[in-house]
């Protein structure tokens, strides 16, 4: 049994309840964080801290926690939870006011609801699926427009995973007006030749934390990354193609639309891009 | 203190919780109603759960609740909470899975939520409001692509109605494409000469149960009711403007982005729809 925390205490996992008024589960007023947990130690917990605090201020919500007490409490569930290898989810609410309106609450007088846990996986790190690549389908991004607020309106792209097995795939990715934007849960790359495309930042897509260390890597590994729109044909026409998140770190993706890419096989960029996060960034956490 | 119902349970509304693995929460995976209560009966029943039943099955969601269990759970909230005027809520989410995955949970192992609560709102049908109108502001439409499935993904409308306080305002409508969609929490009309015009149905707008009645009750009164796209400008240079919803009934609309309507006050139409409307529908309340 997982102790999971919330609101300040560390409970069994089937003792965390909320309020059915909590605004969290009426509209979705809420935010999240997910990070990755390896060798017992937090990735880039800093910038998933800096992503949560503007999360929150763009929805003009405080952080109850500083970054010191958050830190505290993701090292506390990975000790309690005995975690080597997996993600520690987090999410912030308005909270519960006590009834249903529209208007935000006061937030003297309704304080954010704050949850924590985690989830072992044991090798995540060595994921056999890296090896064989995602099969992927596209489908219509018909998300809401502030796609850079990492919020939990996450309907459509759970619908889009579901659309994604029923269709013999793994995962979907998500196209507006001809192009990409990104996968259900995590952001989309192509490469030709050297040259890793992927959408520039913008409030269509999230603006991933594993997606700007990756980028810095290839960028230090003298690669050449290129930030642009990419339509799906371009897409199967690529040499490679990959997706980035916080718990899959660099996944290569080996079909898409039912077009094999190359071989069907990962390529080089990817599993080498893979390699080189997970060895920097695991020099970095904490 | 409210009673509450939680899956089967009769419980007072501070003991009524749901996990924190609930899909209501953690993905705005749920659906909801609102029906009024006037005279201590229900108004549009039976349209409230048939949109239910619709919106589940365009999520995959079967309904854990015959039409005839459901009416039983509004009467006895009713009774136990003595409303005479007012709303009940009603929410059935995806259920408890015991973790987070957006991978639909089987349903054969995850039985969906369902909450329901009153809000007890005596003279709502009188409400004063209604004398004097609404102003209204206009706002971008980014919400999802699926606004007639009546999902809890009501973060943006949220933030529209404090869009709208902010500009000292009571409501905002959502433009989109160069056209009005609707309001936050309600559909949107306007009003030239003996013609009332608001947009049709398709899956940009919710497809409101008293926007049904409304509009029937109007056509059996001789009124020319258009249903088509319009403009903000247009609805600024309309005679009147009204709104709908389940709790508001007909709400005029006496100002649209700090230009009044007419004198400012609320027309003829709009007033006299309102009139129709509560008297017809408690006709048919049960």
């Amino acid at each position: 049994m997982r102790t999971v925390y919330l609101n300040g205490e560390y409970l069994p996992e089937t003792e965390a309840r909320v309020s059915i008024f909590d605004r969290g589960f009426l509209m979705a007023d809420g935010v999240y964080e997910v990070t990755s947990v390896l060798d017992g130690k937090l990735i880039d917990f800093d910038g998933h801290a800096a992503r949560l605090q503007r999360s929150l201020g763009e929805l003009d919500m405080t952080n109850p926690l500083t970054r010191d007490e958050l830190l505290a409490i993701h090292r506390e569930l990975v000790s309690r939870n005995g975690i080597d290898e997996g993600m520690i989810y987090l999410q912030i609410t308005r909270g519960a006011p006590g009834d249903r309106d529209f208007v935000f609450p006061d937030p003297d007088e309704t304080k954010p609801t704050v949850v924590l846990f985690t989830q072992n996986k044991p090798g995540l790190a060595n994921n056999p699926v890296a090896k064989q690549g995602l099969k992927i389908i596209s489908v219509n991004d018909i998300r809401w427009g502030r796609r850079d607020i990492k919020t939990v309106q996450l309907l459509y792209p759970s619908m889009g995973k579901m659309m994604a097995r029923k269709a013999g795939a793994d995962d979907a990715w998500m196209v507006e007006d001809g192009y990409v934007t990104e996968g259900t849960s995590n952001n989309a790359y192509i490469v030709k030749g050297n040259k890793i495309i992927t959408r520039a930042l913008s409030n269509n897509i999230l603006h991933g934390i594993t997606r700007a260390a990756v980028l810095r890597f290839a960028r230090e590994a003298q690669m050449d990354v290129e930030e642009r729109n990419f339509t799906i044909e371009e897409a199967r026409d690529a040499d490679e193609a990959f997706v980035t998140s916080a718990s899959a770190f660099v996944m290569p993706v080996v079909e898409i639309d039912g077009t094999k890419l190359g071989d069907g096989t990962p390529g080089k960029v990817a599993p080498r891009l893979r390699e080189i996060y997970l060895d920097e960034s695991l020099k970095t956490a904490i």
